[in-house]
């Protein structure tokens, strides 16, 4: 029998009741739609508060269209982008990055998520040459794929690398929260603070229905972006809706609490797994994952129990994701399940 | 004073309850993504004891991207799409469709926002020149961006010369029930039954909160559309949320009662406007929307409490839209200051 | 038996033999590739001596390669081009415009091939509004598709027009030599001195072998133009040899003596063709095109004799263009010949 | 002073006399355009004979045009092109590839050029997952880009790889005719009967003046060819000048006495540096390149003299390139040159 709360993805589980209820009260009469109402309003002035007044805030659809969408903003089409091997934008969206901005992407192989300065500066070569696509942007992503974290002085010296180069410095920050609850810092100081030039901001891992925003820490590169939200497809028509879920994810610490309640979640299914000899985490757990190299004979029948995802097939190794509303309960059940199949 | 409800668009409306309790109802524990979802799986089915069986049904975010994405799976890059100017897909998606497709679009010149056949054949020529944009889909609204219907007959004459010549028949139906309540027919009658080979199916204009689905009547147009949908960015995470949408939209004739109500509203408003010398309809009055001349002076005055688009500032010509949740006294109450404008 | 001169376009003649004693020339020894050589800097010098120090010279393969590159420089993905409906950009080249700059094209109706600002002038609103591609570029050809020309003082009143509304002119000049022989006047009067923001300037049509040069009167639309134009797979290895063409075309006023000739032979051909009841010229001649009306059953008899193209089937107008070797005898026998089938 | 002979790149070298001829000998006349002339008829046909007669073969301007638009044909754009590092398409086309075709490139790092089986199966992975791009299209070059060799044997392993996960298999022959020369076979034993699907055939390199041949080996990967090439700016007008090339190249095996020339002047150039112990060959040296790593002192004087690329600022790896029409006195005098500045 499938279990109710699994590990499979912090987007397997449903909205925050602040979320929702914020989505009840904001359903009454009639409201100007794409973004001209006063729930968008007031939900850019709370981003404008956390990020600076300056700061330009654009609701989205998701997170690949925040992604691409911000990136495309940030480039021209000659431009190459600069990302981890395991990046969402590299492995996790069909493509859609090339197919839109028109940019190639540069990947660079990484252990733990984390690009090294040392690896980006071998593509810091052929500027102004034609036949070679011009580095434009680096994209990071915090916390990374494999639930790891760049320290903040980690973040600005890759900016400040970038801004020497000419280049802009993206950070996909889908889980963001759980970086800043992890880091237990605000996400001005990892972002604009430490040089982030623009921001894919995310929610929907963390207890919203879905929208993303896309954060600009330079006006003259949002300029058109207006535009280009329009033209990609990702202008909502009930603009009210994601804004509501923002207003009230950045109100009252929801966020926090969150994120700090699916960290703490994910150090304790850890420190469990730990117990087990025929289990190697395989990445520090720093955020809301969990990686691990298993027994290739327990991975069936566990999924059958708990769904989640093979990582690497050649390797056993496994990603198991806690959320907002994964109870303590919920992490011993699984860990019993795994003892179980271990025997 | 901003009336609490307005006549500038059925979007404008909120979320019907029906469909925020399925929502609400659907809102528990853990679900796995993307739509491999039981919720999903209802969704669909339910969408194919409309269309049959083997029709091939895709949920994306919103409108734009359910024309954009069908339309690029039913061509390629050198086809032709041939549309009313009048088309949502030629004014109000900034470009999405050529971008993302890379298809020219047709426009064909219309009053009513239907296009006849005489006015397509001319563009029937250059078929194998390699110089000419192969003509690939024929692209019409149902009902159309004026509020005017298509007769299943003229949808079928035009499917049957589209076929005739190779094309595919795309309709964009972003307000298909009202097309459908003012019909008095079903959905398949219309579309699948009609010749119809691919359908933007809309809710968000008759109480959905978000979403719209893509249908395909041909496997083969929709076997890579798992991918395309990916790459246009409109794959949501937490699919249920859209699914159970449909789900409650579909069942108890929710959309037909909201539908025909939107077309009752419009068909009231444009009776009491009729009593007006001053105000000139300007299309027949088939579903939710009246288009009107009026004086220029009661424009600016009148938008000061309800808000609303002019359509052609030329002529003075305005767009006012009923939607589900308009009330009697609000048509009352709209009319009253007209008149009392119009003084 | 089909004739060695046909009527069917100019660029169906060969390569003048200036031009290709300038290939000849150049062909010794080693030269650096992609533009980096000598005869590209002379030639490019040459241009400069015409059209001003700060004309920004580039070398393509060819019109469609020009026209598509010069207008994704001067575009966003998000705006429009408005173009006669006739124009090359929007019938001849297989969406590519659409597919290489994301552009929206909007076609004006046209009998002469002319756009006037009053066609223009509907299509200026929507500035702002993110449903709406943004107006970018008008495009005019000179002469056009037509044969027809544009004045100076038309020109410039379109240039105006463009730049109040802050958009820009690209002018198609796939045939500007014959544009500027029958108009009596320089390159750089029609264009930059007239408001012309870019040139697609051709010469294949008039004794070419292949290249075209896209010329930028403003150096931040050409900054990026060398990485736009190798990605837009225009940029020629072997330079030299599309650069020592333009050098032979600009000097002892080869381009001049040609076009003057091929349109001598048009007005030729035309007034020849006033003898015949049967046919009816629908353009007024002023360069090297002749367009008529003639009786559908000679089309076939006279095509089997003299390869034309037919330009409208259903009014049976026909285009027959000169070119610089077209030769008075030429003239003499295909008015011969239609003479014949007249009977 | 710059010596006229250079070792930077075989597309330094002019047209060679038989090529000339050629297009000497069919400039006169006029010839209908785009390639419905005796001429491509006849050319086509001559390939047809090296490849089979149901080879489809297309004549575009230029090498990147070859690439780019022969992967188009072959994919969708959620596809992903799997190739070297240093392939042409990566590094060399200002990221054509990805705009144009919409597709990711995967690129394994190679010290050769050449990739190995062991390093694409960990991208066999994804397939029928909507968030990864489908690999599509296996592309290696041969000669590589390293002027290395594959083995007929180890492309037809490619070969049965690729179509065993259903990819296709394509190659840039850019150099073709230097590998044929080098490993003494026909075009056709290393393409088509190896199991190569789509090719770009390249004379430019080895005495074309341009021009490039898109050769397919499946009627139905063609069939919307004559469509991408003109969308994607690549079909010549006076297509009889490529044509002709063409022709002259396969015929008196003109492209073979070049190639075999160019790769023993290269053997040469090798043999004479391996008596200098400042210089290490980096690559074997097995057609017309030779890659060094020479001191850095020498890097500029000697480029004052013989102009060439610096492959690896790093390391002091330089390329140089022989040509058909390298002399053995040049490399006599190029080899002078570099003992006088080893001094």
């Amino acid at each position: 029998m499938m279990s109710e709360k699994s590990f499979a993805s912090d987007n397997n589980s449903g909205v925050h009741k602040n979320i929702m209820n914020a989505i009840l009260k904001c359903n009454s009469g009639h409201t100007i739609g794409y973004g001209d109402d006063p729930y968008t309003e007031s939900a850019i002035k709370k981003f404008k508060t956390v990020f600076g007044e300056d700061a330009d805030i654009y609701f989205v659809y998701g997170g690949t269209g925040a992604n691409v969408l911000g990136l495309t903003a940030a480039t021209q089409t000659f431009n190459s982008i600069i990302c981890a091997e395991t990046a969402h934008i590299n492995v996790d969206e069909c493509g859609a990055p090339e197919k839109f901005s028109g940019c190639k992407l540069l990947a660079i192989p990484t252990g733990d998520g984390k690009i090294r300065i040392g690896q980006i500066k071998p593509h810091m070569h052929g500027f102004g040459f034609p036949h070679h696509s011009q580095p434009g942007v680096i994209s990071i992503t915090q916390p990374t794929e494999m639930g790891t974290l760049y320290t903040i002085d980690e973040i600005r010296e890759i900016a400040e690398f970038a801004h020497h180069y000419g280049l802009f410095l993206h950070m996909d920050g889908a889980r963001i929260s759980n970086a800043a609850a992890a880091m237990n810092t605000g996400f001005r100081e990892m972002t604009r603070d430490a040089g982030v030039d623009l921001l894919s901001f995310g929610g929907t891992k963390n207890g919203l229905m879905f929208g993303e925003a896309v954060i600009f820490f330079h006006k003259n590169m949002s300029e058109n972006f207006k535009y280009i939200r329009k033209q990609g497809m990702q202008l909502h028509s009930k603009m009210r809706y994601i804004a509501v879920q923002f207003e009230a994810f950045l109100s009252e610490d929801l966020w926090l609490k969150n994120a700090r309640h699916a960290n703490s979640m994910a150090a304790l299914l850890a420190m469990k797994l730990k117990g087990f000899d025929q289990i190697i985490l395989t990445q520090p757990v720093q955020t809301n994952a969990v990686f691990a190299v298993i027994p290739k004979n327990i991975i069936k029948p566990l999924q059958n129990e708990y769904f989640f995802y093979v990582w690497n097939e050649n390797t056993n190794e496994v990603r198991w994701m806690t959320s907002y509303d994964t109870e303590e309960q919920d992490v011993d059940r699984f860990v019993m399940s795994i003892k179980h199949h271990l025997k």
